[in-house]
C-alpha cells in the first residue's frame, strides 16, 4: 500500500489556502496536516514530495471533451488514449466525455459504443455524459437505466438540425424526464433552424471564408435558444446546464435565471475568453483553426464574460475540447465555412489558461481552483471523490508551479493534432506533478503514467440543485 | 354632396379634447371649429347632428379579426356582412382582417379568396393583412406584390404546429423580406411544438376539461416565444407585431425590448382585461365559450396587462374577434378541449369595455381614443384616413354616451353567435350615433347602413418605425 | 377683431399631418379646415398668410428657463424683455419660467417679485414654477394658495447646500404637500452634499480648470438622486418631473420608474444632446461657456438620451436657459470652477435644434412638435390653450421653413449674452413667422412683437397622472 | 499541550461534507483525517470525543452584535462576559461587536472604551467594528490606524439624524479613506432623515404604537438608502457591505450591483427571516419585543431573503443581537414607538434557526456552515483561523446533533433579558458540544468555559474583493 507525503506546499481548494501537508494512502488522500503534525509521518512514508513554492491543487475536472468524436465525416483527432494522456500533461485528472446515440438507435447501443473506445485506454478517469440525438418513447425510458449507471447528465442540441438536433418537444419531454429522475440536461443553445438559413444565404452570397462562420451564428441567436431552453426547463421544472456559452447577449439570460434562483448553470471555455472573431477571421483560412460551435466572437464579449465568473453567472470553465487537424481535417471546409469541422484542441491548456487569468487579476486563486475543479466535479455528481483535496477523496492532486513561464504551442503540446489554438502565446505557471488515484503520472516533464489506469466513473447527480 | 355638422359635443382624439364641432362633407371631415365659426355653416348644412352630452370620437378601427375563418373543420360564424354590421354597432368603423394562404398554395390565391368572400357585403370599411402558412421562395416574392396592393401586414404562427405554423427559419426570412419591402410581421407567439407536447400528455391523463387548455397553453410558453419573435425579428431587421398578448411574463419581453427603442409592438384583446382563466375552468363545458389561444390567464395577469397598456408597452386593444357558436361548434370539444374551435366573439363589445376602463379608472379618454382608434390607424397604415378627426380624415365618427347604462349580452349583441362572453356584464357608456365615410350607419337603436357600403383599403405601411 | 388664414402649409401636431388651413380669430384658433373649406373663409380674412412649402406648428413651450436669475452674485444676462424676445425668434410662445422662495422669506415674496420682474415685459405669454429654497411649515401651507393662482409645479434641489439646497425630509414633506394639491414636483436631482466634498478636494488638488465640473459632477451622483427623489415620490404619493437629465444612468433610473407605471418624467436639454464633456474641457477657459448643471456628459452618453427621447423615457425638452456673459460673468471663476456661474444660454435655438434631431434621423416630425411644444404644455397644466393647433387653442403658431440653412451664431441670435453654445454650427430648417395670440410678432426676420404682449398663465396642473 | 480528537462525525464546511476526523493540538486545528488514519493518533490523544450520529462544524461567527450597548438613554441588556456565554451556548464563537466614536471624540477614545467593557469578559474570541459618528478631518486619519491594528471594518448610519447619522459627504470621505486603507465599509441603510418626518407625523397623529415603527420604517426607504450607499461606494471605488436587510426592495437593489460584479455584499439576520411586521404589530405593547431597524417587514418579503440567501445576493447572517428587556427598557417606550429602544436578543439562537432552515429546506447544509461560519469570517478577515475547519485554524468547533428537538424560549435561554423574540419555537437540532481555540467550553447541557477565555482577534481585511 502506497503512502506518499505532499510536503511544503500552499494547499489551495475552492475556499481555503493553507500551508498545509497532505497525506495520501493508496488511491485515497488520507489527511490533511500542519506541517508539525505531518512531520510524524514521514518515516512510514513511501514517498515524499517537496511541493515547497508551489501549489497543491485537486486535479483538474474537465467536464466537456469529445474524444475521437465523429463529426462530419471525419473523427476528432484525439483517441480517448492521446487525449487522457494530453490531459494527464496539462492538470486535468478526470474528464466526463459524450457518448452518443446514434439517430434511429439506442442510448445503450451509444453507451457501450464509447465504454468500447475508452475502456482499457484512459490514462486518468473518466465519465460520460450520453448526448440524445433521437428523443422518443424509448430513449427516454432509457434515461432512468443510464441513470442508475452512474451516467446522470445528457445533452440536447438546439443546433445542426439533421445531426444531434432535437424540437422544442423533444427537449421538453426529456427534461420532464429528468425532473423525475434527477438527471441534469444540459445545452447547446444556439438557434439552429434559423442560423440555417443564414449559412445558406451567406453561401449562396458567396461568402465561404471561415469567418463567415462567426457572422452567421448571431449572438442574438445563441441568447435566444439560451433563454428558451430556460423557460423549457421552468415548464418541466427540471435543472439546466447551458454548455460553451460565448455571447455577452446569453450571459444575460443566465443571469436573468440566476437572479429568480433557478437551478440554471453556465459554462464557458478557454476560447472565449482568451480568443475571438478576429481569429476567426484570419486570412489564407487560417481562421479554420478556430471554427467551433457556439463560435468566438467579438473582443468585447469577453469582460462579460470574465464579470460573470467572478459573479458565479457563469460556474464552470470546460474545453468542449474537439480537435480537427488543420490538414485533411478542416481543410474540409476550404471554399465552405459550413463544412469545416467545428472544434477547438484545448483538453492540455485549460488549467494553465485560466492561471493565466489569476494572474492577470481577472479571478482569484481559489476561484480558479472553483472554475477548474471543484464546480465541475459537484456539478456532475463527481465530489467528494473528486475536485478537491480533503480526506476521502480520491489522491488526484496537482503540484503547481505558479511562477514558471512556458508558451504554448504545438511544437510541446501532447494533444494529437497538428496546431495549438494558442500558438506563441506566453503564460506564467506550469504543472510540475500530477497524480491520480495516488499515482505520480505526470513528473517534471515526464509522463510516468499508463493507458488503462483511469478508470469510469459512475456519477451521482448533481449536487447544486435547490 | 353631403355636408353635416356634428354640433356641442366634447372632441376627444389620442391628444385633444375640444369643445369643438365637426363639419363633414360628403365622406371626408372638412373641418373641426370652435362653434361659435361653425355657426356659419349650419346654414348650408343638409344635416346638423347635436351631440351636446356626448363624446364625438373616431371610428374604432379593430386590427384584429376573423370573419367566416375556417379553423378546426368549422367557420367562424360571423360572415362578413353580419360582423361587420355588428362592428358598426358597437362604434367599430373598420376593421383589418387575416386573409389566409392555402397550404400549398400562393398568397395571391388565398387573398383573392377572401375578397370573394368580403367584397359588396361589409357594413364598414375593411382591410386584409395576410397570414403566411406556407413559406417558401413564391411566398415571399409574393409579399412584394401584396404591399405594393396595400397589404402591408403579414401573420406568422409560432402555434399550431401542421396548421398555421412557420418554423425558427422560415420566420426569419418572412422578417428579412418585411426589412426590405416595409411589411409589418404580426407573430400569434406562443411555443406550438412545446405545448402539443402538453396538449397529448393532458388527454393522455383524462384531463379533457375546457379548463386545461389554459395549462398546456402555459404563460412562460408565450413569454419564450415572445422573446424567440424579438430576437429573430432583430436578427432581420424588421419590426414586430406582437397579437393577443395575454401572459404577465411576455409583457415583461416586450418591455425589455421597448426599453431597448426596438421596433416591437403589443396588442391585447378585451377577453384578457376582464375575463379569466376561472371563466375557462366555468363547469359543464361551460368554459368552452372562452377557449382561445393564446388563452385566458389568472386574473393576477390583468394588472399587468392594464399597466402595460398605460406604459405603451401594449399599444393597441383589437378583438381577435373569431365566433363560434357554443351549440354545435365549441361542442365539436365535448371530451377534448383541443378540438374546441378557438376564438371568441367580441368585435361589437370593444369600444364599451374599454370605456368602462376609463370609468373603472385604468386609462383616460384620450388613451381610450388611442387604444382603440388612432393607433391601429397608424399601426396598420390608415393613418390620417381612418382613427383621427381631422380635416381630410375620411368622416368615420362616432357619438358616445359616456353615461348610458347597458348590460352586456346575447339577447341584444348583434353579432352572429349564440352566446356572449361578458353576458350580463353591466356597462356605463354606449354609442348613439355611427358614421361610416359620412354617412350615418348607425344611430339611437337603428341599423341604416347597408352591405356593400364598407370598402378595401389598400394600407400604407406601419408609422412607427424609428 | 382680427381674422387670420394660414393657407397650403402641412399643420404638424404631436399626432397629425395634415394638408390644413388654420382660421385664427381673434387671439384663438377657430378651425382647421381642408383648403377647400377654408377657401370660403378667405374673403372674410384680414390677413391670408401663406405657408405653402412650410410647416405649421405650434408654438414652442419652453417649460424651464430662468430670466434674470440671481445665482454665485451675478444676475441671468437676459432679462423678462430680451429673453422673450429672443424665445419668440427662436419659434417659442410660451415659457414657463422660475419664481424663486427666498431663504428666510416666503413663497408669496419671492413671487411677487418675479411678477414685477415680468410684468409688462415680456413678448410672449409666460408662467411661473415656484423654486422652494426653504422648505417649512409655512411655505408648505402657501404652497395650495399658489396651486390656486395657477402655479402649479414647484422645484426642489438636491444640489447647492446652502443655496436651494432642500433635505430629504423637507423634500418629503413638499411632495406631501403636492400629493394634496396635486402640484408636481421638479427636482434638480444631483447629490449635492457628495458633489461639494468632490469640489472641495478638487479644487485643493489644483483642479481648478472648467472641466473638473464636469468631473465633480459624477453621472453617479446624478442617477443616485434621481432614485432618490423616484422612491421619495413613491413614498409621497406624488408625481415627479426630473429636469435636466444628462447621465445615462440617470435615464436608466427614469426607465425602471416609468415601466412600473409611475408617475414619474423626465426632461433633457439641448446642450446634453449636441455639446459634451470635450466642450466643456476646451482649454483657454473657453469651457467655462459651458459649464451648466447637470454638467454635460462624455458623448457616448448622447445615445441613450436620444433613445429615451423616442421610447418616451424622456418626454419633455427644455433649455434650461440661464445664460450669463463669458466677459465678467463666466470669469468670474477663472482659476475655481466652483465659482463660474452655472448656466448656458439656448431658449432661441432649442426649436431649430429639435428639427436639425429630425434632419438626422433621432426623431419624427410629430416627435419633434411633441417634444418641443404639446408634452411640455400637457406637463404643466397649459393644454389646450398652448401646445396644439386646435380649435379654441392660443392662436400660437410658427410657420416654420424646414428647408432653411443657417449657422448658430452670437453674431446673429436674439439672446443677450456673448457668446452662442452652438457657435458655428450649420443646421437646416429655420423659423419664418410666430404667431402669438394671433398676432404676428416675428415674420421673416423682422420683430413685430412688444414687450407687454405676453401675459401671465395661470396654469392647471398636470394632464399626465394616472 | 492538549491533544483532543473528534471521532465518528460529519464534518460539514463551506464545500465538504466528509467522514472524517478531526484533531486538535493545543489551540488549534492539526489536521483532518480519514477515520483509519486517525485511529493511529487516538494512543497520543488527551480526549476523544465521540461525534457519531452529530455534525462535526466550525464554531459561528456572529458578524454583528452589540453587547451592552448604550442607546435612547439604557443600555443593551447583555455585558461581554453575559452575551459571550450565550453565544457559545448557541455555538457561536466568534463575535465581531462594534466599538463606537462618541460624538465629538476620537475613535481611539471609543475603541479604548469598547477594549476596557470587553477585556478579561468574553467567553469566547472577539473582534470589533468600528462606528463612525462623527467623520472629520481627524477620524478619517485614525482609521488608518485601526486599521493597522485590526480594526478594519467602519459602520456608517444612513439613519439615526443627532446620533449616529452621517450625511453622504461624510460617507464619501470615509468611503474614500477606506478605498486607501483597505477597510470594509458597513452601512446601515435607512433614509433617517425622511423617516424622522414620517416618525413626527405619524405621532402627532396619535399613531403611537410599536406596529408604527414598521410603517414610518417604509421599505422604499430602506432601498433609496441602499441604492444611494452603493452609488457613493462606486464613486468612492470601495467596498461595502449592507448590514441587517430586511426589505426586498433593498435585496433588488444588492442584485442589481451584485450582478454588476461590485464589490457589494448584504447581510440580513434571523429576525427578518422568521419574525414579521405581524408581531411588530402583537397588542398591547407586545410588539415592542420586535422593535428593531431596519424593522420587521410583512411576511411576503421573507422569500425574497431566502431567495437571496440562495444565489449569494446575500451573503452572511448576523443576528445584529442588541437586547433591552422588556419591563424597564422597551417599556420606555410606552405611548411613543420612537423612544422604544431599537433592538432584539438573539446571538443564542442563529445558529439553531439556520440549521432549521436546512430542515426546512431553505438551505443546504453546507451553505448553513457558510452563512453561518464561514463567509463572515473572510468577510471580516478572520479567515483561515475563524470560520472553518482546516488545519492550523483555531479550533473552534461544534458538535452539532441534528436530530435533537428544542423549543426556543426565555426560560431556557442564556441570554441576559427578559423574554426570546421566538418564545416557543419548535426548532430541530441543537449544539451538543462547543470547543473555543481546543477548549471545550460547552458540553452536554454545561457551561465549562470562563470569562477571560476569549482573546481580542486583529483582523485583516475582507477576503471577498475583486
Amino acid at each position: 500500500m502506497n503512502r506518499t507525503i505532499i510536503r511544503g506546499g500552499l494547499v489551495i481548494t475552492a475556499t481555503e489556502e493553507l500551508r498545509a501537508d497532505v497525506l495520501v494512502d493508496g488511491e485515497r488522500i488520507a489527511a490533511i496536516a500542519a506541517p508539525e503534525v505531518a512531520e510524524q509521518w514521514v518515516p512510514a512514508a513511501d514517498t515524499v514530495i517537496d511541493a515547497g513554492g508551489h501549489y497543491v491543487i485537486p486535479g483538474g475536472v474537465d467536464g466537456h471533451t469529445h474524444m475521437q468524436m465523429p463529426f462530419g465525416g471525419t473523427f476528432a483527432s484525439d483517441t480517448f488514449e492521446t487525449g487522457t494522456r494530453a490531459a494527464a500533461w496539462g492538470g486535468t485528472t478526470t474528464i466526463v466525455d459524450f457518448a452518443i446515440q446514434p439517430v434511429g438507435g439506442s442510448l445503450r447501443e451509444g453507451l457501450d459504443a464509447w465504454h468500447a473506445k475508452a475502456d482499457g485506454q484512459c490514462a486518468i478517469d473518466y465519465g460520460f455524459h450520453m448526448i440524445l440525438s433521437d428523443v422518443g418513447d424509448e430513449a427516454l425510458k432509457e434515461m432512468d437505466a443510464l441513470v442508475a449507471e452512474g451516467i446522470t447528465s445528457f445533452k440536447l442540441f438546439m443546433a445542426y438540425p439533421g445531426v444531434f438536433y432535437s424540437d422544442d418537444g423533444q427537449i421538453l419531454r426529456a427534461m420532464q424526464q429528468a425532473a423525475d429522475n434527477g438527471a441534469l440536461t444540459m445545452m447547446h443553445a444556439e438557434n439552429g433552424i434559423a442560423i440555417d438559413v443564414l449559412v445558406r444565404q451567406a453561401l449562396a452570397a458567396g461568402r465561404t471564408d471561415p469567418g463567415y462562420h462567426g457572422q452567421v451564428r448571431h449572438p442574438l441567436l445563441e441568447a435566444e435558444a439560451t433563454h428558451r431552453a430556460i423557460q423549457l426547463s421552468r415548464v418541466a421544472g427540471a435543472p439546466l446546464y447551458v454548455v460553451h456559452v460565448s455571447a455577452a447577449e446569453a450571459v444575460a439570460e443566465l443571469t436573468r435565471a440566476r437572479d429568480d434562483g433557478l437551478n440554471v448553470f453556465g459554462e464557458t471555455c478557454p476560447q472565449y475568453l482568451f480568443l475571438s472573431l478576429d481569429d476567426l477571421a484570419r486570412p489564407e483560412f487560417e481562421g479554420a483553426k478556430f471554427v467551433c460551435s457556439t463560435p468566438l466572437r467579438p473582443a468585447e464579449h469577453q469582460a462579460d464574460l470574465w464579470r460573470a465568473l467572478r459573479t458565479n453567472d457563469l460556474s464552470v470553465v470546460s474545453t468542449d475540447h474537439c480537435p480537427f487537424c488543420f490538414k485533411d481535417q478542416k481543410e474540409l471546409g476550404r471554399g465552405d465555412f459550413s463544412k469545416i469541422p467545428n472544434g477547438i484542441p484545448g483538453v492540455e491548456n485549460r488549467v494553465d489558461l485560466l492561471h493565466q487569468a489569476v494572474v492577470e487579476g481577472h479571478i482569484s486563486r481559489r476561484r480558479w481552483v472553483e472554475l477548474a475543479c471543484t464546480t465541475p466535479a459537484r456539478m456532475f455528481g463527481l465530489h467528494p471523490r473528486k475536485g478537491t483535496i480533503a480526506p476521502g477523496a480520491d489522491a488526484d492532486i496537482v503540484i503547481y508551479d505558479p511562477h514558471r513561464e512556458q508558451v504554448l504551442s504545438a511544437q510541446t503540446h501532447h494533444m494529437n493534432v497538428d496546431y495549438n489554438a494558442y500558438e506563441g502565446k506566453p503564460v506564467t505557471g506550469a504543472v510540475r506533478t500530477v497524480l491520480s488515484r495516488g499515482r505520480v503520472i505526470v513528473d517534471d516533464g515526464e509522463y510516468l503514467g499508463e493507458a488503462g489506469h483511469g478508470r469510469f466513473l459512475r456519477r451521482d447527480t448533481c449536487q447544486y440543485l435547490v
